[in-house]
């Protein structure tokens, strides 16, 4: 299944699960949120596919409503930083230092998400460097702490796409990622989170990223220095995850500043990150 | 007025008013929560005030209660690095780098948080590197972005005490400063968010860190690189902030690992951090 939370025309905030171009409204299941639906383990998708199947689930079509980022209200979003070879070697002016032997992590505050089909405020004041970077975002489908690479995937419930926007003026001024990285909007989340039954092995999905259709980011999964498993046992080693949070997996080579003369984003442009079997995020930046 | 959050010894959540070593349950203003204070800003000081005047709360004593992190559920918490010339300095082995022209940003996740008289984590398998930092913490009192320093006040609810606790082997293995800074127990915070009006410059505050007793650290918030009001016009530049966002300004110099040889946290320890007129945090290492 693909999970969705979007606004109907009446401005009611629903979730439901994505068919083709239809949307079945999942609220009918008793479940109210998305997130009530992760938080419920194995129970609460047994409990939503039967609501789908039943047929009694008011039906949207997909064009007709506004798309949210999935996860209302948020939990952690949490980034790593270099997480692909040839991207780490492209940033080497920027972030110096080798491919890294741990994993980097940083994070964005929930006021940076923002949904498929919105907009990316440029901040014109604030910075002159404006950057996109496609990356395939882990959803945590269960609370764990000190989890086994081995054990990681039973704690995932599935997986959506992330723009992890950068301004890379802002990053390099204030050292550590997070304040250029942390920009409202700065967080595009979805459209949809495919339940991880969808995609059997992570580190075998496509991530294309296309500015006004001109393709700059094509890599593969296969390429992570550190395997979505391996992000999941570092990250909870000593610290608990919840139900819920995000780890968006790092980017692969392609982003703007990687490009010699710069391919930086300004007013006008469109994003669009690929990964199937997810679908496709898109955002317009103004 | 000093704010705290408690469980009382039927395990209620409460929060109250702390005056000398008694606590008025602030329950009965009719605001369930200190967030709920924090978020209805001066309509619902005045009434705090009211109750706590009528005599009608319920009285604890201080030292019969638990004390919680004061803002439950957590908001964000922001952190500052190097936000002291001899901090920057003694740690310049450890991050390096010269005194920073921009405020250094991070965050910890609201899993790390905990109150005082609790126990910090030490994670031996994780870390051999156990630090403490003492540091002033800034509450926000009222949701704002792009706010100029000389705004900056209006933005304040009041202030209390977080120590920024950190396994220095993680931060440096994993480069940003997260992952060192995130695992669970190591944001301890508060007792008590005193009022900003109990506190008209917070740029003349002492800041001591005792461990065992033994002071570590003697610094005033006069010798911060950046203030409280150039912190928060930084970071919200293009950043909202709500109200019950934490911010860290940073920590003096008197780090463990600033002494040479390092004199590091264990088992046992009692880490104490005293900033008058909020109080003193004080958190033991199991």
């Amino acid at each position: 299944m693909k999970f969705i939370t979007f606004l109907t025309t009446e401005d009611e905030q629903k979730w439901g699960v994505v068919h083709e171009e239809m949307i079945v409204d999942g609220t009918g299941s008793g479940y109210q949120r998305l997130l009530d639906v992760i938080q419920g383990g194995d129970e609460a998708l047994s409990t939503v596919e039967q609501w789908i199947t039943s047929g009694e689930g008011h039906t949207y079509a997909l064009k007709e409503v506004q798309v949210l980022p999935p996860i209302i209200p948020p939990k952690n979003v949490i980034c790593v930083g270099k997480n692909y070879a040839e991207h780490a070697l492209e940033m080497s002016h920027q972030v110096p230092g080798a491919i890294p032997e741990y994993p980097v992590f940083f994070t964005k505050p929930h006021t940076a998400l923002t949904g498929h089909g919105t907009y990316i405020e440029s901040y014109p004041h604030i910075t002159t460097e404006l950057d996109y970077e496609g990356e395939l975002a882990v959803i945590i489908g269960k609370e764990g702490k000190n989890i086994p690479a081995a054990e990681a995937m039973d704690y995932v419930f599935g997986y959506s796409i992330l723009n992890d926007v950068t301004a890379r003026d802002l990053q390099r001024r204030h050292k550590q990622f997070f304040k250029g990285k942390s920009l409202d909007t700065f967080a595009p989340f979805g459209p949809v989170i495919a339940h991880k039954s969808l995609i059997p092995d992570p580190q075998k999905l496509t991530i294309q990223t296309f500015v006004n259709g001109e393709e700059r980011q094509h890599g593969s999964t296969q390429d992570m220095i550190f395997s979505v498993a391996q992000l999941i046992e570092s990250l909870s080693a000593g610290m608990t995850l919840e139900a819920g949070d995000i780890i968006a997996t790092g980017t692969p080579s392609g982003v703007g500043k990687g490009f010699n003369p710069p391919k930086l984003l300004k007013a006008g442009d469109e994003v669009s990150i690929t990964i199937e079997p997810i679908g496709t995020l898109s955002n317009r930046v103004r």
